[in-house]
């Protein structure tokens, strides 16, 4: 069975895709199709653009309001929503929610009721829970759109977006390219939305470097290759996405030492000259530097890690703007 | 004599409507008139149609800068204050003051002299004690409003008037109306100022519904019908106001427990059935579900809850917008 | 050597003024010469004519981000600055950045370069290390500004300017001022920003009264008069700046206490009397009454302090819309 024909992937879909094939809600890569992914990157370069010319905002989404729900602390994602949003000209509200507030879902909704009825157009939820934003997508009012700013190990669908985006700006030849993630693939939210992303577009081929104790189980259902060996692994590879490891697991059991992961993990010049020579480097922030990667390549030539984060100013913009315009359409 | 006639009553009066007639500052239900109340209902029902347009932004206030002066936390009215705010396209500083570094009067003066001196035009006040918007009224130069957010037990007026503008938009004959208000009303800075509301509006009847220990010792005076039992109180009423229980004093000896509370006052479909049969549920919010009411009631046909949140936005639309604008014409 | 022909002065001034001569970075007044801040001036002053209007915002930045990265907590600067940024019509970031998360430089410089790349036009620095902003000031792109908002005890350049401006208002001819600054100058970002300025701008004598410990060791080569006794240091000066004292500097050996400080050194109508009838009296704020000065001199008609505090806005304004004016041209 393909992936895309899972009862998981349709249920996903229906959330996120209405009956028009346009976005509603924008959740998770499972769920989405090889169409909106390319739209939503279309608009995303029409987007982009702006970003280098004098005035930097349009006006496309005067008069809406945008609720960035932090359920979890994150300056980086917050930040880079509300520029989104300031830059459609939106109305943007944070909202940070402590968990303790919200232990019990009943209280979820009933805050979740209140904001809808202040008539908010759109949430864009952060989550320590996997499927939160999913469970939200389900409870909101039709005018009302979601979107997933990261939720528990799940997904962090944007940022694999504005990573497949980074890759076409340079190599959109997809169906040529070999592809490898690197590092704590079993706790990231991250690989598993870049994996889905990277295969709906048809890139040919997808590796998995990781420490048999950082991958997780059912990785083989996904058809990607595995390796334990980095060197193995990043043999003619044209992109090297890693991933960040959270410094907090270093000191319990599944991981010795940041310096013993540097050490067999660790991105350097010389390893990277296995891949091919023009081979791009990606991480999505922030950078443990001396952990995951040195910083003779965060900062070299092959480094696009500062262009991911531009880039995904107008991931975001593409899709606020895609997602509240469809619901314009049908009102 | 009249409650209006009152001395405290005539002060309010002078502090808060202008030589004109016009609204300057909005701090309590006292010292208001029906003329004015109803200015401030029909003005927030041409902003509540706004709400349901595609753009709810007017320009009404561009250039005019409103601060959220919060000595007290408070998401909720913080919110709707600046969606409020936002909406009318004024600018809108959020100021969090922890009482400590307020603790003197003097410097509470000398933070409000330098706000004003940076030309705000309207102080949004939030305040655990009793009679502190009004002190700051009394205190800023003639340019600038103040809009009571809250203080302390005394009065919670937007509250007050985002439910009478409920009530009137499903029963508009003020006359013919009973409404009851249930529950803590003796440190509920709503209850004061929704019966004052009810009252000016020339509702038939006010009842109050509340444990002997929940009753403020003043209320006489207010020409209320008082009850201690939830039953007969209920009795043929068309409206019925549920207070929020304050957790915090369950602990104390005023209250045994939640559970306790909810046997006696809590409303439930069967309580009530003894009501009108269109009579409307209200809350202020957040509601303690199983202690002020049964989910079944909360999520009832009968209750317009999440109205009042709606209604809420347009209320304070309209407040800001009419002290703001009496202030432009004075100009 | 004059003081404006040092290296470390020269150094500054390559990285604040751009080879057309015009303002790039506001770092310091160091660097800085009478031209520019005459310039900075002039543009306060049209500036300060929009806070008397109706609508106080100019659309001179639509479509530019200005991000307050505060390293340290500080509301009133904050404020003041988020306030001009958006009578500019700016979009503003808040970005509080705990010291702790930026330990070590190079994650200083990471988040700085992440910041750069979501395309924002301005930082607005606040650091508890002196020198802070210059550090970033080197590091960002070309097309980027940075204003010091106050770092250690190095400098609070904003803070000065809106003092000059406030004396220029009152008393344009500045060769003919006696002005005294008054207080604990060995810690006071705000007196080494306000005696380069005075000088630079001419001033006939610039005098500091202080107790000796609490005067700088290098102070003999600003070419000020010192005293230590305080009616002696204003006898016949036209200004008075007072600095602020920090409170938490009075438990340490330095200071015996508030009330002893207060009986040397604070600002007394009587004491005021030894200086010109007419002489202004200025604080930067927060005021501690009864410490630097008595309340009859703090709301007396020789104050200007909360002229000082409006002028901040229009100050901040010109530094602002100058800084970003000279990329504009550029671009």
């Amino acid at each position: 069975m393909n992936l895309t024909e899972s009862p998981i992937w349709q249920a996903s879909a229906q959330l996120q895709i209405d009956a028009q094939g346009h976005l509603r809600h924008f959740l998770s890569i499972e769920g989405l199709n090889r169409r909106i992914i390319t739209e939503i990157l279309d608009t995303a370069e029409s987007f982009a653009a702006l970003s280098g010319q004098t005035v930097k905002k349009v006006p496309l989404l005067r008069g809406k309001t945008i609720a960035n729900l932090f359920f979890e602390a994150s300056t980086r994602t917050r930040t880079t929503f509300e520029l989104a949003a300031k830059r459609l000209s939106a109305d943007v509200l944070t909202i940070n929610l402590p968990s303790s507030s919200t232990a019990k879902g009943e209280s979820l909704l009933d805050t979740l009721r209140n904001l809808e009825a202040m008539n908010i157009d759109m949430f864009v939820v952060r989550h320590a829970q996997s499927g939160a934003a999913h469970f939200i997508a389900r409870q909101v009012a039709p005018g009302v759109s979601v979107i997933n700013g990261g939720d528990g190990r799940h997904a962090h669908p944007t940022q694999a977006l504005l990573d497949v985006f980074t890759i076409r700006r340079h190599k959109p030849d997809f169906a040529a390219l070999r592809v490898a993630i690197v590092g704590d693939v079993r706790h990231s939210r991250v690989a598993r939305s870049q994996i889905h992303a990277l295969q709906l577009l048809g890139v040919g081929e997808v590796r998995v470097i990781a420490p048999r104790t950082l991958l997780p189980r059912y990785l083989p259902d996904w058809g990607v290759r595995v390796f334990t060996d980095l060197r193995a692994g990043l043999d003619s590879v044209d992109v090297v996405m890693m991933l960040r490891l959270q410094r907090e697991r270093m000191e319990s059991a599944m991981l010795p030492s940041g310096l013993e992961f540097f050490h067999f993990y660790g991105l350097t010049p010389e390893k990277l000259a296995l891949a091919k020579p023009d081979a791009l480097v990606m991480h999505p922030g922030p950078i443990n530097r001396g952990v995951e990667m040195s910083s003779e390549v965060a900062d070299g030539a092959q480094s696009v890690i500062l262009e991911q984060v531009t880039h995904g100013i107008a991931i975001r913009i593409a899709v606020i703007a895609l997602c509240l315009g469809s619901h314009g359409a049908k009102k």
